[in-house]
């Protein structure tokens, strides 16, 4: 704990809030940390844990509990045929969930229904990228699916190769012309192109699939006028061992040339017909052509056929840091074919459909037996683009033994102190929509009761630990992982996590807030709800890739996960020990163990972040009240520590409705940063401390309005400069306002 | 209470509900209402009240406490001098207020600073309506300022008339061109002058107070091109007994001819520069041409002077129901003056400035003994445009005995389960000014932690006890009546109230829901926080009066109230001791004693009022999906009712963790009414359900945001009906959604 000189505080805080309601923090005005204090520390410590300390040998029984055979049975059945969002196989294991939830002794367990918008490819009718000589002849046709390569990997409802939400749409090149190649499709990749001299209006580009959201890559080159984008896996990226068969799938996970990513393209959250609102059984939707969804056509395709329609580009070369690892290529620009087919067309011709479809997320309900009415969540999505073998079948897979481990528990007498609330999304892959439609259907209820949410998605796409989370859970997730045995060769969980990291020259492991990308986003970005996303991820010291490269291809198999990623499933077992102390200690911890002292210091950083390249001189001239958003978060920092000095030295007669206060305080903090109006530009994105940036969704941002309202500007007129800053002097000041509200809802300690 | 069978209401939940998060209400699925409930009831009704009703000789004490002389005294000092907003007077009264809290013995009192965008006029260039004759001969002058009438009717710091945020201005009339009269302003008074065929577009109006807010009257006079605007009181309204001087100020309240009614025309509420967010001292301003301020020159004047400008006005003859009470004139259309002053031309010249001024609230605290992070709130308003005799000196006379009256009860032992928190509100008179910037400031905080807001503004307007209310706050109004001494002849005040209400064939006396007009605006309309306003005012059962004559004139002063209003003091006596009374209701009742089942019950009143009319076929030919409004309002009539039965039934056993997690769950029963982006063009509106309608600020109205659609809808042309029609989906919709949420709020009974 950092020790503060107390009068110092109180005096700035005194000068600084001393006009506002309340009578400050005068309670603790005289004191300073005596050896008393510390006696209180000590035995504050223990009533912070309280129950969840006393009980000590459950941690041991739920370690115990989480069987690997019972993982591996439940990944085999969730994976035993392919479903997509809305299908009847989805709504089978929707039902297996439900019926997993009542088995284990729920209270309660309810399948909650949405109708949806969804996209999907027609199966009678394959997507295409086809090349046409001279003559009109189709010399090269694009495959919609991979090629079966062991026993298990084909199946009659297969799913096409598409990207979810890009429109039907038939594109062709003038004759001579073919694609451009954009490398990743980032901004930074189409401004380079412009440098170039390429323009890609009225082009179909070809963009490779990393760095940032396919959806972004689309929406990029939408912008610019491109007619059409194909996009493909680069075995530079996805087989960095090289593409022979022994280097790739069934042998390892790396992804062979007939691997094609799917995925969705929508830049939204939630269903595209009810932006802000719920998609309940009677809510007013918009007409399929007011939804914001992207308007040229998109298709995946794999490196094989990649390589047949790059190797025929003409154009400039690439630059060096463009080229990937296709071999006997050279990624030259387009869009004009080399001369030997300068005859040559390209056509793009998708065939995918908008329809309805109902999907179905499963609400499991363990009501806690002291304070019913707070909610400690758990979530994972069912859906899947593929098979779904670990995307996110081992979440799924996790999600049913944590279940099952505390359903032992309550057989043998145990009941949480606070309701847990166990959720299977449906529809995640489309637009994170079944978590998305639930939290705005129940918002209020969820802001009022929430202590935190914890999500898994693909639980074992690797070895190595990996939390990313607000900065209230930093701590706790540290100290649960030593309380988990290693899933390879360390002692404990904690240990392999801070090697793995030692190699990266940290200290302790690394724990980020979030970015976008699965369903803790709604809670997080939408609600202010402290958030934990869990998975084991490719050993990044060793490969330069976020997950195994068959992520959302027809190869991410249960024979992928049970042969080359958890082979005795240890690592999916690590990942429902974690869930499953995780959620002990925040539904039993009598005061909510948020390590509140990381929530200033991890603003703190992110606004020095923000200022570094000049950017605070920017700030400056563009609003000269800049500082006092810095000094608003230096008050809030010492009301934090001085909050959570007097957590650490309250007295142990305090009463229930207290706590419970104090409590109250806490859960609501990070609340505080929410903007009823969202960011601007972005009503769904709300959380103006920590969310993703506009650029990226797949990263994480610290004040993402500013960044956000900084990106380009240089681009921009004078008349749009104007308005620009002015957003900016805007946006700032609600910061201000927000971390000065953040700071008033803790500036009374318990009230007293 | 109304009795039901569980097992229907259960059913028709479980349909409706079965799919939502929770085991839903199965806790009592099979419960029917016994004997033994009965008991349980009896025992409830004790605890629900709780130490209060143990405590009943406090109630006599607090009614003993409350003391005429003191309350003179207070009004005498308050209305010793004007004390506009922001002026030194008003400064030294926050002082005065903060002494009198601190004496009072409350843990804090703070002034609250805020800089506002007010408007005043020129002290050394008064604001002047003139007519010229055909030689440019200046022949009239309007008055802008009373005659004094009485020994203390003039200070040299008198207040000029003007109208609070008109601009500057000097606008004439044409040659033989006056004015034209606009009846009361609203927009049917405008309607028909379009049928009569006289067209405002470039004329200056002339408009007689009363019916709307005078903000609407400028508002509907500038959409419609009139170039400026005079106000006058006319005599129908302000001297329904005569002009003769005995039948006026000083000798009755009612308003002699040189009395002019100041007020704002600002159409929003808070600080102009910071619309929706906080005034603090470092927020971003709007520059002061950004503000949305009226555009046109206003001027009020008094009706001797109305007179010297109507009585030379041509045109039609008016409609005999817009003739007013000026004697020997015909109350002209206009904008022709008559043959004999074919010459004459009308001049208005205003000279009003906008400056920013700093403006305190003063907030003192009372900390509860148990749940001190729950707040139940009071609050008057200190700034006047006149003197402010009554408004709202009458009030703050109230708040300062009030606060005298609970540091005695604290001298004598006692504390209150819930922190009091008592408001002297800042800037009101100019747009609900300090009021809306602390709660903008504080939103959260006040969201989370308040229990109810009790309003008083002008205590005595008149002998008839009124409330306003959430109708959450319905029955306990009813209850603290029937404890309070009556202010005349009746035993309580209950009788009283009833009495006259029986006259109107009520059998219970009447609680409105809150229209616009005072400081409970933001906590209601922008929070959801149940609210209530108090005030004793004109016997309308014999005035066609809202409140006494001299309101917002030069007249408005001590010696009214002392001699004509409440000579004795008991009214404001009453205003006290019902404030005192309810504040110690709410802050001591162990459960919180909102009367729940008045929600849905005046939701269906408001959504029948709404169907007539030929509205509920208009509304199902735009939206088929519109009878679900209705079936949702049912179901969450089924679900308050079975909730109410259950907290009357719930075991003396109860823990107080559980007591609080009821309190919660009814406390935010009200806020699940909140829009975050606000009504359909109304941002700073949020309450979907309560609020004031936009077209007429003053009065209330149920789903005002289906009323404000359907507004003049056959006026629109087919392009606007369309986007119309779709605005009201989408707002039935949300409407739909967010009965929804407060009947999931409620749906499981403390979650056991």
């Amino acid at each position: 704990m950092k020790m503060v000189s107390q009068h110092v505080v109180v005096a700035a805080l005194a000068a600084a809030f001393g006009l506002l309601i309340g009578g400050l923090i005068g309670h603790f005005g005289t004191q300073t940390i005596t050896s008393q204090d510390q006696e209180k520390i000590s035995m504050m410590e223990k009533l912070v844990a309280d129950k969840w300390v006393q009980e000590e040998h459950l941690n041991q029984r739920i370690i115990d509990l989480v069987n690997t055979d019972n993982l591996r049975n439940n990944l085999k059945e969730l994976t035993r045929k392919p479903h997509l969002a809305g299908t009847p196989r989805d709504d089978e294991l929707a039902r297996l969930v439900q019926e997993r939830f009542l088995q284990a002794g729920f209270d309660t367990a309810d399948l909650v229904p949405y109708n949806l918008l969804l996209s999907r490819p027609d199966f009678n009718n394959p997507n295409l990228v086809t090349l046409q000589d001279g003559t009109g002849t189709i010399v090269f046709t694009s495959a919609y699916s991979e090629k079966p390569l062991q026993a298990d990997d084909d199946d009659p409802n297969f799913v096409h190769a598409f990207s979810g939400y890009a429109p039907a749409g038939d594109v062709s090149s003038a004759k001579g012309m073919g694609v451009i190649y954009v490398n990743y499709g980032r901004v930074e990749d189409f401004d380079k192109l412009e440098e170039f001299g390429v323009n890609v209006s009225g082009s179909i580009v070809i963009a490779r699939y990393g760095k940032i959201f396919r959806g972004n890559k689309l929406a990029h080159a939408q912008e610019r006028g491109a007619k059409g984008v194909i996009l493909f896996s680069d075995p530079e990226d996805v087989a960095q061992e090289g593409v022979e068969p022994q280097k790739v799938y069934p042998n390892t996970w790396w992804l062979p040339g007939s691997g094609i990513q799917r995925g969705t393209t929508f830049m939204g959250d939630g269903d595209p017909l009810t932006p802000g609102w719920p998609s309940t059984e009677h809510a007013y939707r918009l007409k399929v052509e007011e939804a914001d969804l992207p308007k040229i056509p998109c298709q995946p395709i794999g490196y094989d056929d990649a390589k047949v329609i790059l190797e025929k580009m003409g154009g400039k070369a690439a630059p060096d840091e463009w080229k990937g690892g296709i071999t006997g290529i050279n990624y030259n620009l387009g869009p004009d074919f080399l001369p030997q087919y300068s005859e040559y067309t390209l056509r793009l011709q998708t065939h995918n459909s908008l329809n309805v479809y109902r999907s179905y997320n499963v609400i499991g309900i363990i009501k806690g037996n002291v304070e019913p009415d707070r909610y400690v969540l758990v979530g994972n999505h069912r859906d899947s683009w593929g098979y779904g073998a670990s995307d996110p079948s081992s979440g799924t897979a996790q999600l049913l033994e944590t279940a099952r481990v505390f359903g032992q528990l309550m057989k043998e007498g145990w009941r949480p102190r606070r309701t847990l609330v166990f959720c299977s999304w449906g529809a995640e892959e489309y637009a994170l929509i079944g978590s998305t439609e639930w939290v705005e259907e129940h918002v209020d209820k969820l802001q009022e009761r929430s202590v935190m949410y914890l999500n898994t998605d693909t639980c074992a796409s690797g070895p190595i630990f990996n939390a990313r989370a607000s900065p209230l859970l930093r701590d706790s997730i540290l100290k649960i992982s030593k309380l988990v045995p290693g899933v390879r060769d360390g002692p404990t969980l904690y240990d392999e996590w801070a090697a793995y990291h030692a190699v990266r020259n940290k200290t302790t492991p690394e724990v980020k807030t979030l970015g976008s990308g699965s369903d803790y986003v709604p809670f997080s970005f939408y609600c202010g709800i402290p958030c934990m996303d869990i998975w084991f991820r490719v050993d990044k010291n060793k490969h330069d890739i976020s997950t195994y490269a068959s992520y959302h291809t027809g190869y991410e198999t249960f024979y992928m996960i049970d042969k080359n990623v958890d082979p005795g499933f240890r690592i999916i077992q690590g990942c429902s020990r974690v869930a499953s102390l995780f959620l002990k200690y925040f539904a039993d911890s009598a005061i909510i163990p948020y390590s509140l002292e990381h929530l200033p210091r991890t603003m703190k950083k992110a606004l020095k972040k923000l200022k570094a390249n000049g950017n605070a001189q920017k700030l400056l001239n563009i609003y000269d009240k800049f500082p006092i958003l810095e000094e608003s978060l230096d008050n809030f920092t010492d009301v934090v520590t001085v909050f959570a000095h007097n957590l650490k030295t309250i007295q142990d007669d305090l009463n229930p409705v207290t706590l419970r206060a104090i409590n109250d305080q806490i859960m609501k903090l990070e609340q505080a940063f929410i903007l009823p109006e969202g960011l601007p530009g972005r009503p769904d994105v709300r959380h103006a401390v920590f969310a993703s940036s506009q650029f990226d969704s797949y990263s994480s941002s610290g004040f993402p309005g500013i960044s956000d309202l900084l990106y380009n500007m240089d681009k921009l007129d004078s008349t749009e400069t104007k308005i620009r800053e002015k957003e900016i002097r805007r946006h700032i000041s609600d910061l201000t306002i927000i971390v000065q509200r953040a700071t008033s809802l803790l500036k009374e300690f318990h009230f007293i």
